[in-house]
């Protein structure tokens, strides 16, 4: 773009957005030009923070009109390049679009701009007696907006869904500036076919979300935990569906943890094993309730009949929510191991639950017998299917990562699996979606993008 | 459409489907012109059944080289008109696709065609151990395939979701007959835009669903009910807010009959009221699981609080499945009213949980004062925001319902409110669609039909 063009749309986005608006370049934070990803892109023209959707509008429609991509910001905790700019795009940052329009307790939701951090919806919700029901590690820096452009997942979809079924309504704007009110507040409303699933898991590339009303759940207390040693995962399935089935459905978290997994944490974090190693097999119980003391009969009751039907052999079960924090923080120690491992590759892929146990023996032998230097440790929300994996150091045994990557994602194509659960395609994955979405798909897709972006400006080269 | 035409085509529809496989007039059967609507449409050129998907597949080709419409069908139960002939229409029958073809307990999940019977499917999922949870009245004749086209809603929603929620994936075939799969098992799968969402609630107006992977829940053992009777709208919103959370989650449902409606069904039954009569709004609250008994404790605790909170005026407990039953009953008698008052028109629509109460007292207010003589009664899955309504007789009041339709939609538009809570757009409610959703979601409707069905083919005139 030659230079005179690019002075005149900069132009035209001050006068869209006021001076403090607007960054250009070296003014544009460094932070900016990265998320959580190892995926690093171009420089981008400027920075546009706009404070409502009508400043979101101006700005997509200056950068449809002259032809300059947009790639928009949310809080950058992406894991797979989606938010990393694009060569002379203009980022859009939602960050100025921060605020809690309304909550209505009695209806159950909120309204929320697209810019709010997770966490902040979470305890004003609590605040208000209800929960918001999306958690996730990032929950301090992620924004609501991009929580839903990625269909964020995290630690309770077994019991409340993905960030697609917390979202009643969204506002997003078009690639050519138009804004399309969806703010629905029904959990059913079957007036034609509901638009806003063409965006929730989008990644930016079909519109821009600004506005969402999302959908609050009973406030919970406090929660009934265990920490679990299980022979194999053909018995942690079992545990899964006994639990499910005699809880009636209160499971809130059920995470696995392989040996490879739980040995690491223990040696890197120096906590105290809940329960003896030397298992196969290990799972994180959790059900939250609105009175644990009531329901921990239930819990242990529960607990008891998995020992009896031989699922456990081993078990913890937490007296305190500081013991459930406790187990909570061998799940989430994997932070911790990531740089005693460096550089990692981080998987994320799905299958269907009861092939888990096969596909993980699988990729572990492949893995062994193709890279036998590598070290790697499974673990996920496998209660969803969810299978996280972690391996390395890649430097001496496959600096590229490319052949560790081929051989995962080759079994999890066989097994008729994912390769992305909930982190989405972004930059990182998009030479492997093929091997989870058909050719009619991918044909459909770019159809679909087409249509709602026809110059294809809103965040290029991410996902297809 | 000459003769010579419509002769071809059905030459080449009976060389793709074998004669068994297609009818034409007069043999296509009198069912197949109507569905549970009062809606009438044209004469069908011919009744296709197709016994797999490559026949579908052949079926569309067919008729969008020659133009001809295409109207699919499952078992007609819907309500909305979205089923009933366009004239000169190929009426695609889903009927002969009715095999399970598998059910994998361990993973939750059934794959089924399209032309399954609703309960058919849930008593298979019975007999594997696994709960398939949607319901509906129609559940003996309607098929899944028209259950996720409508995006059915029903008895549960409150606890597991519209059947959106109940669908992991889905084969499609659109309209050039280019067969789409996308046949996820995963609860996550993150590998771009989840497709499936154009289909679900399209009304068979952008692509034939002919194959679906079903999520199952545990399988439940039965259920803890209670019919209360409630002293206003606003008690019954706190009543179902203090049992979802005391019961963390576990309430299955909660339907609201207002006096109207309680009244009228205790006199057209002939049944005994459970509670006594004078109350303004009854609730019949459900929660299954798989331990009735050893869950009564937690229910009955939930009622005592309820009472001490003057949530509740009286109620009747359930102490066997016999009486859970006699209970749905009274809320499944609205059939046996309809006859008394033909010809009525009946509604479902949906307003955020919190206006239900006033918006239903203003509606009552304006149909009382515009149509003096007219009977209504109110009821419905209040739990998910649903009222339905049902007023008669409107002969001698106002014959074509013009009126009454027009000042109960008038009043939900202003609550914020959708025209079609759980049972779709179809014909019947096309001239109010406007009232729920915005322009700019309408244009983009419009575009995606363009996209998807260029020929205008499927269901011409449904919904749009």
């Amino acid at each position: 773009m030659p230079q005179s063009h690019k002075r005149i749309v900069i132009e035209r986005l001050v006068a869209a957005l006021g001076k403090d608006g607007l960054k250009t370049a070296p003014a544009i934070p460094d932070a900016c030009l990265r998320d959580w990803s190892a995926e690093r892109g171009g420089m981008p023209l400027a920075l546009a923070t706009p404070e409502n959707t009508n400043q979101v509008s101006a700005v997509l429609r200056i950068c449809h009109d002259a032809g300059v991509p947009v790639v928009p910001q949310g809080g950058r905790t992406g894991l797979a390049g989606g938010a990393v700019p694009s060569e002379g795009a203009v980022l859009l940052s939602l960050a100025a679009m921060n605020r809690i329009e309304e909550i209505d307790a009695a209806s159950g939701l909120m309204v929320v701009q697209a810019g709010c951090v997770l966490q902040v919806l979470q305890e004003a919700a609590e605040a208000a007696g209800r929960s918001l029901q999306l958690d996730l590690g990032a929950r301090g820096s992620a924004q609501i907006g991009g929580n839903i452009a990625t269909n964020a997942g995290g630690n309770r979809v077994i019991r409340y869904g993905m960030a697609r079924e917390l979202v009643l309504g969204l506002e997003v704007v078009l690639a050519d500036g138009t804004v399309l009110p969806m703010m629905n507040r029904m959990p059913k409303n079957n007036a034609a076919l509901d638009l806003k699933h063409l965006f929730i898991g989008s990644e930016g590339t079909m519109g821009i979300i600004t506005r969402a009303v999302l959908r609050l759940h009973p406030r919970v207390a406090g929660a009934n935990a265990a920490l679990v040693a299980i022979s194999g995962f053909a018995e942690a399935a079992g545990l899964l569906a006994h639990a499910q089935k005699t809880l009636s459905g209160r499971v809130t978290a059920f995470e696995l943890m392989w040996a490879d997994y739980y040995d690491a944490v223990l040696a890197v974090t120096g906590r105290r094993p809940p329960v003896t190693r030397g298992h196969p097999v290990y799972a994180l119980i959790e059900m939250q309730g609105a009175d644990p003391d009531r329901e921990r009969d239930d819990f242990q009751a529960m607990m008891e009949q998995a020992f009896e039907a031989g699922l456990i052999q081993d078990a913890a079960i937490a007296m305190s929510q500081r013991e459930v924090d406790d187990f909570w923080a061998l799940r989430d120690g994997v932070a911790e191991i990531l740089p005693h491992w460096a550089t990692t590759i981080n998987f994320d892929v799905s299958v269907p639950l009861a092939r888990i146990g096969d596909c993980v023996d699988d990729i572990r032998a492949a893995l062994k017998d193709r890279f036998p230097a590598l070290q790697f440790m499974f673990f996920g929300h496998a209660g969803d299917g969810n299978i996280h994996l972690v391996a390395g150091p890649i430097e001496t045994v496959d600096p590229t990562g490319h052949g560790i990557e081929s051989t995962v994602y080759d079994l999890i194509r066989s097994y008729g699996g994912s390769v992305s659960a909930e982190h989405g395609i972004g930059l990182h994955k998009k030479p492997w979606l093929s091997y989870s979405r058909s050719d009619a798909e991918l044909d459909l897709l770019r159809h679909m993008k087409g249509l709602l972006d026809p110059k294809g400006i809103l965040n290029p080269g991410k996902v297809i």
